[in-house]
């Protein structure tokens, strides 16, 4: 039987489970990707289980979140990771040294393999026809364990690309025509699997842009066959032996369908704030840019960047318009040097980074009040640049560095009066520069592990009790994101490995008081709507909320990675049977679930929750082994139980 | 006669007084330089004074200091100062185009001119041979209104320079030596002026490094000749035209004498937490080192860059050594990019940053927990990096490379077993780049300013009242430095426009409660020791406690530009006549100044305190001018109503 790409690298790892989709599988993971904000915690998980070493193929950790270093702390986990990679044989990528997708791809990535990543951008590996999915820290540290990955058995969606993109048309724009038809949750439980004659006009670069941002739409991965442009990329880098075909058999079929004449997209651009409010750009031109901000996870790479720098070869950016460059890597930088692309980027006005996500994650770059700001990034959420009210758009590179020169937004092709869209090359060679991956080996196991004074313990957590007296904590709307109920930011990231101290900032931006409110009860519960924790993997998102005491989450729905974590926590993730049951509940309200564990132990799917003596049925959708965890109080608890019988 | 430089520069722009040393002079400026951290108070206190544009030769607003953009706050700043430039006249470089000291070289400065700087390491621009002072950014808005610079005229330090720096040593080692001779306030009331054939070895910024870092040993100013190498300089820069050769006649005198033969001066490193704490590099040789950073305001120019470059090439920074690059300028990194460095740069694992000041005024790259790091800046106060109990060593930038190839503190002559000292010629034509700056012109006079919701204008304050009753609110000991008294780092700095808001660190370090106890009295007064309000020329120092009710500040002695500050926002600096008295205080006790306002308008310079019945006599030690400030409630008060008779 004819097999899609997606089918046939998930059954070469198949562990547990048949692929039907909906139901869950268990893989084997070959590489494990970690940064460093949600890194440190992810060690600490491992460290907590009490291994040697990582029993995975290949394990890399990567600093590119927090670079700013405006007190001791990100200094101190930088050291801790660094430490705590020797010691336990993980691949450490020194601060500075790049964005964890990118550097994946230039020194790690193989087609065919799984990746699965501590970062929701992960699929970003689609680029080099990796399965690569993004996961909370602590899945990540079971896999670095050599456990398998336990997952929803997705749906493929196939998109067939034909034609060619036009000048100043690029991959930014054919993910935002992606995001324009399935907005941000169309594609839930669905890895989105690319292929037709298209596919050849994409650089790996540009693939990786597409599957980066696939996670905006909600999929589980994206997937782009490995053809004669993934040979050319990994023979440049110097590692064609890596190399592999791959592609869905002939005649596959998929489970939904649909099509992109890459010839009639055009420039696109995700309105203030969801990276689902797709609009042309010339529907928004004339709109007046205060910032540009080319690079981070997406859109950083050579071609992107050379791109911009003979677009701007010989121009300035407007006087009231501030032009920043975040490279992708160090090795993308050393790559545009080799180009003789700094100079004109410098003489252009353009501010060159170090590389790293800076203000894609609220680290630094914050616009001014009222200011609109152009980037290249995956995600505008409100309020995730660092500025209340912020006016944040997404776009490709050209769009960006059109409004860098006009200072408003401009569609790119109306450069072309001016210009012929300039033809970038990918290098046959590049300059290839792995001196700052600091590569485990033996003499290392010795290395002591560098613990700060901001480095705690991993907390411990008592299991589910026999039945639940929870108090609604706070009631929110729909489509909140991880950013809502645990924000990133530059006060906020550095507390990642100290869960008593991030935790005061739970549902800051929505209510400062949750906080203190929270612990003051005894059993806490948090009622949300629909697509509950979608965005960022960030299992903080879980974690600190279970801290303060939340052991219920009652939602319309929940975003795949987002449940999946709060089973890691022992948070009990319940959907209404009747949405409507929504509204008969509020602040404050007393919730009750009568032996609620056993329930859970008798596999029921229906819970009865109780208030005010009136009855809500609420559903638990989760496998038996997140049962076994919400029982232990978390699959920490449980793996600890395994291991020692 | 014959006369010194500095008495010559001095002679050319009095206006008021004669050239003894002590007494009060005014001199005319024809520069003003502000920085962002300083500049947006300036601006407003400028803006209140009612004029329609600048009243000097050439003004400038350089954007160096908080470039990390946490919030919205560093971007509505930069907004602020940009419109208000183009409105009043003042020439803007914009963010990320350099540190001020460094741009103001490369496009403005001008031997023989007088250059007042919100800013104290403004004496760089003794590497132009300017004579130019760091002042509060009152000071430096009546300049820019026109008006005359007050000080008490400088004794001047004759310092012969003979023979030649050895290979491996350079102009930081000779800034280190005179601190290792003078310490942090040999220099105090006086012009340093470097002379003989020694000089003619040094560049135009090596002068500037050590005119920059002079400011640690207390002095005034520093000053050089100008003669081939300012002339050579120049013309790299393309404006030759500005040259004048310029020295002190022959058989001139000088206040007091020192000599330095440059071939003894060996490698000196400034230990934790003092620029005066200087030793031999050798004498603390093998200490392990976690962070190195080249660049920021001192050493950041293209002849240190491009050594380090060329030292660096092949070769990589150990494993657990950080890195960093500052560089001084864009024109700079665009002269290190036409030379090819940036490559190499990379390669060796730097990472570069975005031009501007960043970890020396603690707006990132704070060291971890304990570790060691190595910088050329020109300061190392203790917390000044961000992290409390922080290990800073000042160095040059041959010592600090060292340290990055090695991982520990290495005397940069050891390197030269390995190699040859490289020799960089300064180049006879830079890569010149006046893009990012915005010129005033005609029809920039209509912009509109705009003012973010952090942007407040100046407070009011009310004159002196006839006697003051007052509680020591605090009492500290010697050497306290503005940074102790009023800190900068990046939760700090962003508030520079926002009185309100920064008064509630003052005196944070000391005592946190400070801010809420000040408030509680009607009137208070701050009791300090020797050299009270050393390093900074921060006039939030003087104008955060003045809006918390400090109306006096008794000490052993003041930092001369922190006691111009006090006079400016009308608090009495007055000095113990008895420094045992100081004994006497404490902290909770009241004093009582009978009839203040008549005893200064009588020009008495004893004022008697009255402390539990007893008196304790005091010395008030300002000008005339100083005075009818003081009784004004500031100087503002003051001009304002001058403006108006």
């Amino acid at each position: 039987m004819a097999h899609n790409l997606t089918e046939k690298i998930l059954a070469v790892h198949l562990v547990e489970g048949a692929l039907e989709p909906g139901t869950e599988i268990a893989i084997r993971i070959d590489h494990t990707l970690l940064q460093d904000a949600t890194g440190t915690m992810a060690l600490l998980e491992f460290e907590a289980l009490g291994l040697e070493t990582v029993l995975v193929d290949l394990a890399a950790q990567y600093v590119d979140h927090n670079l700013l270093q405006t007190d001791f702390r990100n200094a101190d986990d930088h050291r801790y990771l660094q430490s705590a990679c020797a010691r336990y044989g993980i691949h450490f990528s020194r601060p500075g040294n790049g964005i964890s997708h990118q550097v994946h791809l230039e020194n790690f990535g193989r087609p065919g393999l799984t990746l699965l990543g501590a970062d929701s951008h992960t699929p970003a590996a689609a680029g080099l026809s990796m399965l690569a999915m993004g996961a909370g820290g602590l899945d990540v540290a079971l896999a670095m364990a050599g456990r398998p990955y336990y997952l929803p058995c997705p749906k493929v969606l196939g998109v067939k690309l034909t034609g060619k993109l036009s000048d100043w048309v690029s991959a930014k724009d054919v993910i935002l025509e992606m995001l324009r038809r399935y907005d941000v949750k169309g594609c839930l439980g669905k890895v989105v699997e690319y292929y037709g004659p298209g596919v050849a006009t994409l650089s790996v670069e540009d693939r990786a842009a597409i599957g980066n941002m696939g996670t905006e739409l909600g999929a589980t991965s994206s997937l782009f066959p490995s053809d004669e442009q993934t040979r050319a990329y990994l023979a440049a880098q110097g590692r064609e032996e890596a190399w592999q075909p791959l592609s869905a058999d002939e005649g596959a079929r998929y489970d939904e369908y649909d099509e992109i004449d890459l010839a009639t997209v055009e420039p696109l651009i995700a309105c203030p704030s969801s990276p689902g409010k797709v609009v042309r750009v010339a529907e928004v031109a004339g709109t007046k840019v205060d910032q540009v901000i080319v690079g981070s996870s997406a859109n950083s790479g050579y071609k992107d960047l050379l791109r911009v720098v003979r677009i701007l070869e010989g121009r300035h950016s407007a006087p009231e318009t501030d032009l920043h460059i975040n490279p992708g890597s160090r090795q993308v930088l050393e790559n545009i040097a080799e180009a003789d692309g700094i100079l004109p980027l410098m003489m252009a006005g353009a501010k060159i980074h170090q590389s790293g996500c800076l203000g894609c994650i609220g680290m630094g770059q914050a616009p001014g009040t009222g200011q609109v700001s152009l980037r290249t990034f995956p995600r505008n959420f409100p309020g995730r640049s660092g500025t209340k009210g912020d006016q944040v758009y997404l776009c490709s590179p050209e769009t960006a560095v059109a409004a860098a020169l006009t200072g408003m937004i401009t569609d790119p092709r109306d450069l072309g009066r001016k210009m012929t869209y300039p033809f970038v090359e990918e290098p046959k060679k590049r300059v290839i520069d792995r001196s700052s991956v600091v590569y485990p080996g033996e003499e290392l196991y010795q290395t002591e592990v560098v613990r700060g004074p901001n480095i705690k313990p991993f907390p411990e957590f008592e299991p589910l009790p026999e039945s639940l007296r929870l108090t609604v904590a706070i009631k929110v709307g729909d489509n909140i994101s991880t950013d809502g109920i645990m924000p990133a930011g530059n006060k906020v990231l550095p507390l990642r490995s100290n869960i008593e101290a991030i935790s005061e900032f739970v549902f800051y931006q929505l209510d400062p008081d949750f906080h203190t409110r929270c612990q003051s009860l005894n059993q806490a519960a948090v009622v949300g709507g629909d697509n509950y924790g979608q965005g960022s993997s960030r299992e903080h998102a879980a974690l600190a909320p279970r801290y303060l005491g939340v052991r219920l989450k009652l939602a319309k729905s929940f975003a795949r990675i987002h449940q999946a974590n709060l089973c890691n926590f022992g948070v009990l993730p319940l959907t209404f049977q009747n949405p409507d049951d929504y509204h008969r509940l509020e602040e404050g309200m007393e919730l009750t679930i009568e032996n609620v564990r056993q329930l859970i132990e008798d596999g029921e799917t229906e819970i009865p929750v109780h208030l005010n003596g009136e009855r809500i049925i609420t559903l638990l959708n989760v496998s038996q082994r997140q049962r076994l965890s919400l029982l232990a109080g978390g699959t920490l608890n449980r793996v600890r139980q395994e291991l020692v019988e």
